[in-house]
């Protein structure tokens, strides 16, 4: 595998590109997102918004854009065009040799959050994909006072992203004091 | 973030290295795999080999190298010197926002399964750098007869790999026509 540099250069996927927008302002949806860089997975989480367990819970898959996780792990900040992809899909728990737990099956949904620092007044926006149970090429941006943008800002240790729940970046943000003032690291 | 190709150049991350050896044949646990490409997430999976879920499942991540990965897009094989990395984690369901489900916590071990075609006469390998309940620098590869080897040469997919679990690389297996002939995609 000498070939991993050119293989790279040539690679479709690591583009570094800034997210894309329509005409009207919808975010393009990336498709080369599995070839960024994964934060975490969890399953069946819930902060009263969702559902509560059907005993059929879901992942949540989040990755970020490579040159905004370079950016954060040497500051701790999220650069202008950050993008991050929360992509949801079902789990079954038996199937080939598996007897218990969850393992990752179809893709349910496909959501994002783009920082735009001079295209949105709040900075932060969020879009849905797969709105209406179907997967668009693209989607709007919703409302800067929309349920997403409230508990974003409300809630997200780092700027309006939940590094809490990222393992490796909450490590960062704790070394660079980077955890939003009103962050409660005991809550 | 028009410098992306840059930072991925600079990157000690994306080296696209082939697997390292200590002279006595311990694999080298590579310090880069967050930065590898993600293909799947379980919980609490179990398929014999592992207690019974207590309740405090665990997270299974599973990331492969970049240059191994861009060639199984290609072909839907793994090119010799492929490496796979197993991070197990702890979960927890309450903190932060979150009120029912699990997400990530501590690393509990990292393992691996390599593959080097002259090196192993049974071409793929497997390593826990974390026996004993550490975390070590190297591990010895398992013997060719262990456990691990006999449940992945007997189960997985495609080769030695449990492509079934990794949604995205089952689809690309099935369409290179690459499943192993004793793989029941009924099971």
């Amino acid at each position: 595998m000498k070939y991993a540099l050119a293989m790279l250069l040539l690679a479709p996927g690591f583009t570094g590109n800034d997210p894309r927008f329509t005409p009207e302002g919808a975010v393009i949806r990336p498709t080369d997102y599995r070839e960024w860089i994964f934060l975490t997975s969890g399953l069946g989480m819930s902060y009263g918004m969702r559902m509560p367990d059907t005993g059929h819970p879901d992942f949540d898959n989040v990755f970020v854009e490579p040159a905004a996780y370079k950016a954060f792990v040497a500051t701790g900040k999220w650069p202008d065009k950050t993008m991050f992809i929360l992509e949801v899909r079902s789990s079954l728990s038996h199937g080939s040799i598996n007897k218990a737990g969850h393992f990752q099956s179809d893709i349910l949904a496909i959501e994002a959050e783009v920082k735009d620092e001079t295209r949105f007044k709040e900075k932060w926006a969020y879009v849905d994909f797969s709105h209406g149970g179907t997967l668009h090429d693209t989607a709007k941006p919703f409302d800067g006072d929309s349920a997403c943008n409230v508990c974003h800002s409300k809630n997200a240790a780092v700027e309006n992203t939940f590094v809490q729940f990222y393992p490796t970046l909450l490590e960062v943000a704790k070394v660079k004091h980077t955890l939003n003032a009103g962050y409660n690291a005991n809550q």
